[in-house]
């Protein structure tokens, strides 16, 4: 996506000029995700100057189309220029889960400056809203959700629905209510239209009763796998008395499933999850969650020099055996990686399930076969060419070659069956080492492909080095 | 998940007994959704008995729910036991756009079975919808969308809603469109419902006309990005005429976003991307969509036996560093990757643009320089301690030692400066990379974790050797 400069010339102009009614008719112009596109250019003054100038009902629409960093410089901004009153006013507008997001990233001395000029029950929801942990289906809902009394007749729900729609987010599901606010059913306004011509028909009789709902604490990456599943536009969230708390619509769900693809291909390479986009993060947070993964992986590569240390002696004796040493680990590792990452997939979308490890298990042992063979074979060609052929000019080769000899051809056999174990056993603890850690109830995301490398880079040293002690004479 | 097979007797005994009823109160009893998860043990056959009971009307819903590979089976079993005219109805009744989705599963000699089958108008929208190649946005929308003509009141606009409604996947948008067919605006049933009240308002009035709309043969992914950002429920598409042919639904675009979050995944391990999911991919397929990828980085790391071999001599001179290898190739590689991924991430998400690159480029110094430093410091130590304490029990030291002496303090400070070294090298490219991709056109999702680790594995041996050569007494 490139940074869309297109009316930041004229933008500027009008701020600089403060053509006010320029300013008010740009944004009414477009749809308002679009004018916050033309916006993104400017700075966070700019931006308040740009939206004091608009509609007063576009202005939290347009500010709610601002991308989340731009959102909290602004509010920074304002609240340091003592303008808390205007800037509380555009907060206390935004839909709630989108409010409480942003308070979310806002410095506590500012929102705690906020929070008292707003009117009293936005107040109360809001601090209600907060108590829910980042993460959770509660910190993710909307509580402007329509709620119908059974009792009502078609016609009376479009009447209702007609009052109170003014403040909600969303009213393609219309949420029945007992008079305790326990959940009794659902009826969507498509429904409501249909039976646009029998006014009288009460809306119970429309009611679908088996409602999938969520509770507060749920995680929000399983509400997100619910409503992709049953293609809902909206969940509710209920209480353990089933007492209706809120919605979670198609656009958070949306939001959250993007989320977690980026945490899950962040946790693959060896990097915590962030909080931010990758640019907004403080470089040491950023080196803290890269770092911690980094050391690990580093702490098991060593046990790579644990290993190889057995064997400096074979190196003096078969030299040629080093050239093979980054071929043997890359491969193991490479096959490791795509089992582990296609096996992490499938839990994820639902494909793979705990009970086909034997499918994962049977199909992996294919694939190492198949694989391993083909590598093990070009494999057994380059090492023949690599180490019969003439040494490159200016390496010693006399001296080289009377202390250790170039490889027979039997002995460089060592490389082509070295590759078909190594490959092989990349594929199947690739596949299978995701499967142990969703059985032991951890995100299998963690079984990261840097870390199914790092165990692959160990089994290949040690699996390179038993064959050649076996196959190639006078070592070991 | 696991699969459910808590129903799974009582569906198998009622089938065995032939119990319809029963079965038909079953299939009603549940959201349609968790009927078909209840199903989800059952082989094709079985689906087909159970569906063959449910309410006419339940029966394509039902169906649409399974997942794809159980309809496609279901849909090859039937049509092979003669029964195309009850499977061909079921197909039909299905929305146009999973029509087609399945239909581009099913074979083609069964898909000619079944066209000639469907209703005059249904097999000519299926035919021309076919026409557009998978992953566009012709190929994923649905026609079934509520088009008024601008010239209604809003009375007007609900009663046609009602009369249309049963045909329609979605009402939450109503396409106002002239005699043409050619789109002029929107109103949402939100809308019509607010102004229930005053039901002669022209819908004219309250249509917005600035509607965001796709093109046919936009690419699927661009398509759903934009859906995203304007956190639409749903996206027309228009021909260069601007006539409306179908509109795209926001549950195929969290389809869309899945499915490509899951290519972005195995892309980044060198998996080219898969059509169906991991289990149901033919064993074949998937290794030469694996081994093609493998085959590419197999000779990358070729390149590094080719760049070891120029320093077979110097290994014997100084055994010790062999030890090392794995640990400076895999130090580089991890970094590497966590810069690539978290670049590709960011810029999948929006957080990153091209124009950014000299932030990318100075963050990944610092990230380099920090990161390299701690690994640099730990690995000193513990190269130390390797090479200077005694050789393992078994190995043959003394003829070791008299060949290849232990390094000094100075000379292991190789391993050190090579890392800071190498990890720079690591998140500098690795950062640097995908931007190139994406400036060339290309998508960067290809600069593979694999593709950069790849990369950085013959820089890593080069830089090395060339350190060693500058710094170990002896050498070059």
């Amino acid at each position: 996506m490139l940074l869309n400069t297109l009316y930041l010339p004229e933008l500027r102009e009008m701020i600089a000029s403060d053509d006010r009614e320029g300013l008010r008719d740009f944004c009414g112009a477009l749809h308002p995700a679009r004018v916050a596109e033309f916006m993104e250019g400017l700075d966070a003054q700019e931006s308040w100057r740009v939206l004091l100038a608009a509609d007063p009902e576009l202005q939290t629409e347009l500010f709610g189309y601002l991308d989340p960093q731009k959102q909290t410089e602004v509010v920074h901004n304002v609240a340091e220029a003592g303008d808390q009153q205007a800037i509380s006013r555009l907060v206390v507008d935004m839909p709630a889960d989108d409010r409480v997001d942003l308070l979310y990233r806002v410095d506590n001395s500012v929102v705690d400056e906020l929070l008292p000029l707003f009117p009293r029950d936005d107040r109360h929801e809001t601090l209600r809203l907060l108590e829910f942990p980042e993460g959770t289906a509660g910190s993710k809902m909307t509580t402007e959700v329509a709620k119908l009394s059974e009792k009502l007749t078609v016609r009376e729900a479009l009447e209702e629905i007609a009052h109170q729609s003014e403040d909600l987010e969303t009213i393609f599901y219309l949420y029945v209510v007992d008079e305790g606010g326990r959940l009794q059913g659902l009826v969507s306004a498509r429904q409501l239209v249909v039976h646009f011509r029998k006014p009288d028909t009460p809306i119970a009789e429309l009611m679908q009763r088996d409602v999938v709902t969520v509770r507060a604490n749920d995680d929000q990456e399983a509400v997100a796998e619910k409503v992709a599943a049953y293609d809902f536009l909206a969940i509710p969230v209920v209480d353990d008395e089933r007492k209706l708390l809120g919605i979670i619509t198609h656009d958070d769900i949306i939001d959250v499933l993007r989320a977690e693809a980026t945490e899950d291909a962040h946790l693959a390479v060896g990097v915590a999850p962030l909080e931010g986009g990758y640019l907004d993060t403080h470089w040491f947070t950023l080196a803290w969650k890269r770092g911690m993964w980094l050391a690990i992986l580093f702490f098991a590569a060593l046990l790579t020099a644990l290993a190889l240390r057995n064997y400096e002696g074979d190196f003096q004796k078969a030299a040629w055996l080093v050239l093979f040493i980054p071929l043997v680990i890359s491969s193991g590792g490479n096959s490791g990686s795509q089992s582990a990452t296609l096996v992490i997939r499938g839990l994820t979308d639902g494909d793979v399930r705990l009970g086909d490890w034997r499918r994962v298990l049977k199909r992996e042992l294919v694939m190492g076969l198949c694989l391993g063979t083909t590598l093990a074979t070009a494999g057994y060609f380059c090492a023949v060419l690599l180490t019969r052929s003439a040494l490159p000019e200016g390496a010693d080769a006399v001296a080289i070659a009377a202390e250790s000899p170039p490889p027979t051809m039997g002995e460089v056999l060592v490389v082509p069956i070295t590759l078909l174990l190594v490959v092989l056993c990349g594929t199947l603890s690739g596949g299978v080492l995701p499967l142990v850690f969703q059985r032991l109830g951890l995100d299998p995301a963690l079984m990261s492909n840097a870390l199914v490398a790092g165990i692959i880079d160990i089994a290949g040293i040690i699996i390179y080095m038993t064959v050649a002690v076996w196959m190639v004479s006078g070592l070991g």
